[in-house]
């Protein structure tokens, strides 16, 4: 039933006819994903031969992630047409995405009102809730009945987001309270519309609000829309459930990029150059990188020690990395338990007091595991660690328990201190851990080593 | 207005139409998330002063988590009560967490018809569109009229947990269409219902459809509900868009915790006991620490090196960390790129393509810098690496160049070879390829300084 690029860019040279026929079936959201694969111009082209209603649906896609090229590579009317008829959400989305020229010419041109909306919204960031709201919103005034309400409904329907949330305002605009289209078909036609829903307070977001809180709301209240209030509790305007869908989907993906030690990419990573990946990427590399010397000039001091027992420089790996791995399990686990709110900043010393024993039995149970590999492969004749190998042993055992324990430790708290200065924790917290891991893991590894081998091997 | 579990304990213990009047008022979420620091039993007190509804939709929200020993610690009959009042999907979620015999003891008790449907949800795979779904849909006859479909949802909305989609059945029940509330609120009275909405065949998915599959068709086409259909089209429940948020979040909490190298907890990180939170870390860490044993044993066959050059332990940590690091960042964008279907399993070589140079581009502007700093220090006689720093830098640099390029390599191709071999790419994919990145790491750093060195240092 449904076309792929190829077979799109192929009508796309045949008859035109062919091409409208086999889109006019097809879903929105499935056109604008075939249309991903395509270049600006031919999807350009696919669009103007849909259904008006149809390719401003497609517009509205956040599947069609080329829709800025794409309205560039448009005639400017038609792409001031195509823009006109737009949710105001999405509207104000593609408009942040253009470079400014491209902005200004289409702003230029549309309507008044669209302009004044847009104005509007373009002052919120884009991950608040004035940036991500519409301002279809369906307001009717508190003395209405259900059945002028409905009958207004069925008027109005087709040019708001969604009619499943009615909010009634009183006389001076305030919003008093949020009916659902559910509670006024079940209500008697003849009561006022103020009576059919609910007595509380309505749940609302001010415009600030970040996107993350505004996802949490709806879905704590298990709402389809919640309304972006000023403080007098004048309506705004909505954010509605598959915004918010589309908004956890974009902070998870940041999320994960961010934990793996990067920028937000902000686009699909086959949509991005090859200069601008590098770009993104050689940051915060470079960072890391400048901070990882710091284990150079730990090994500098150590120098001697290494001189002396060449033995020692073999395990230097397998510590790091053991707290290295401990670490990124302590702070994935508290980035996301504080992202869900789980936890919160006034916790951390309950984090600490069950991360301590936790670390030192992980450490210990590595600790033991390390002690019997050395054994076993000095007791098979594998390799020989020569006459103190059993004090080696102790101490690769004893400096790991140290290790493990300190990655853990150092790996939940780190997420409280970023958050506690103003930043995301998210951000690079896995990758800054392994670097504080590593350079004190060293640290440990020689000072146990020292304490154990002195008068033996140093 | 709302109250916090404090307030509720301290209202627990003194007048209790005080506490009644107290919940009253708040919101279901609100009661719920006060009652997840209760201890179950005084839950167990609160849930029993509450209106009977509000008892249900408490016990229906995901935010409160210690649902299982509150319903095992309150008297049978209440419990059997409230389940049978749930949704059939919380219902299913609920036992699914008991143990054997509380499953048994409420099962037993409950109506014919419930006991039917939870036997046969509990068949599907919690993480599945069955295990999922509820079984509470609004289904009609193709040819009822628009008005008789509005009086059937006045009489039953009560009941149902969405009224927001229709679904018209044939003669045979099969699933023919849908219509949204929306469209039925806005058609005239006397059409058809199967007239009234969309003509397309509707979106369904099957029982054993993945939830994440389920969350991004639902996020897809921006529906409310989803209907779960069998091969004949028969419906067998819907999964609505509340729940595919609580599936999101779940599954990315998972996502992020597998992606730290470790099991997902399955619940939240305070209300988990040390001795499991050890459990649920020490296997993974195990795991990652024998497979980095391998590091000791490749450093074995370069200690006759060491013996010759110490220096060049020095460098070691900082090598293995950037391949480390470069690795993580190609992991952690391939894997978001696969789960979000920018790119399929296809399309590896494509990925392979743009990664090369990428690499080979990080890997030499770490180079740069790394040889800068061995010189810096040289020069400014921070440290002294002897007469052949200058080889000694060269070594280092195009070890990086080397080393950095596999890290992005093996890193963008291993969630590929995870999936392929049909393991979730998620799974442990990024220490797994510090793991990989630090053994070849090695090789690659004493192979380069071998070729460099010979006839001078080594």
């Amino acid at each position: 039933m449904s076309s792929s690029a190829p077979e799109l860019l192929y009508l796309l040279h045949g008859d035109p006819a062919e091409l409208a026929e086999t889109v006019a079936g097809m879903r929105a959201a499935d056109i604008a994903e075939a249309l991903r694969d395509l270049p600006p111009a031919g999807a350009a082209k696919v669009l103007a031969v849909l259904p008006f209603d149809l390719a401003v649906q497609v517009f509205d896609e956040p599947e069609l992630d080329r829709r800025y090229e794409i309205i560039t590579s448009m005639d400017v009317d038609a792409a001031v047409a195509l823009v006109e008829a737009m949710s105001s959400d999405q509207q104000a989305d593609l408009l942040r995405g253009l470079a400014q020229p491209d902005r200004d010419r289409i702003l230029a041109k549309v309507d008044d009102d669209t302009r004044r909306t847009l104005k509007l919204l373009l002052e919120y960031p884009h991950d608040s809730a004035g940036g991500i709201m519409t301002t279809e919103v369906l307001t009717v005034p508190f003395d209405w009945s259900v059945a002028q309400t409905l009958a207004y409904i069925r008027d109005v329907a087709q040019s708001k987001e969604t009619v499943y949330a009615i909010y009634v305002l009183d006389d001076s605009n305030h919003l008093v309270s949020v009916v659902s289209l559910r509670q006024l078909v079940i209500a008697d036609a003849d009561i006022l519309v103020r009576d059919a829903g609910d007595r509380r307070k309505p749940v609302s977001v001010g415009p600030a609000t970040d996107r993350e809180e505004v996802a949490r709301v709806i879905a704590k209240y298990n709402l389809l829309a919640v309304p972006v209030v000023d403080e007098q509790q004048h309506v705004l305007g909505i954010v509605t459930v598959d915004d918010v869908i589309d908004a956890i989907v974009r902070e998870q993906t940041e999320d994960v990029q961010k934990f793996g030690g990067m920028e937000a990419l902000g686009a699909p990573y086959m949509s991005i150059g090859l200069g601008q990946m590098v770009k993104k990427r050689a940051g915060w590399l470079c960072a890391l990188f400048l901070s990882e010397m710091l284990t150079a000039t730990a090994m500098q001091h150590y120098q001697h020690e290494i001189d002396k027992a060449t033995l020692l420089a073999m395990f230097i790996p397998l510590v790091m990395s053991s707290g290295g791995n401990s670490g990124s399990q302590a702070t994935s686990l508290i980035i996301r338990a504080l992202a869900l709110g789980e936890i919160k900043l006034r916790d951390w010393w309950r984090i600490a007091v069950r991360e301590l024993p936790t670390g030192l039995m992980l450490g210990a149970i590595l600790g033991v595991i390390g002690i019997i590999r050395i054994l076993l492969w000095q007791r098979l004749h594998f390799y020989d660690y020569g006459p103190h190998h059993l004090l080696v042993a102790i101490a690769v055992g004893t400096a790991l328990v140290g290790i493990v324990t300190f990655g853990s430790l150092a790996g939940s708290m780190l997420p409280f201190l970023l958050r506690r200065l103003g930043f995301d924790p998210a951000s690079a917290s896995a990758p800054f851990v392994a670097t504080l891991v590593d350079v004190t893991g060293l640290v440990i590894y020689f000072s146990v080593a020292f304490v154990v081998l002195r008068g033996t091997l140093l």
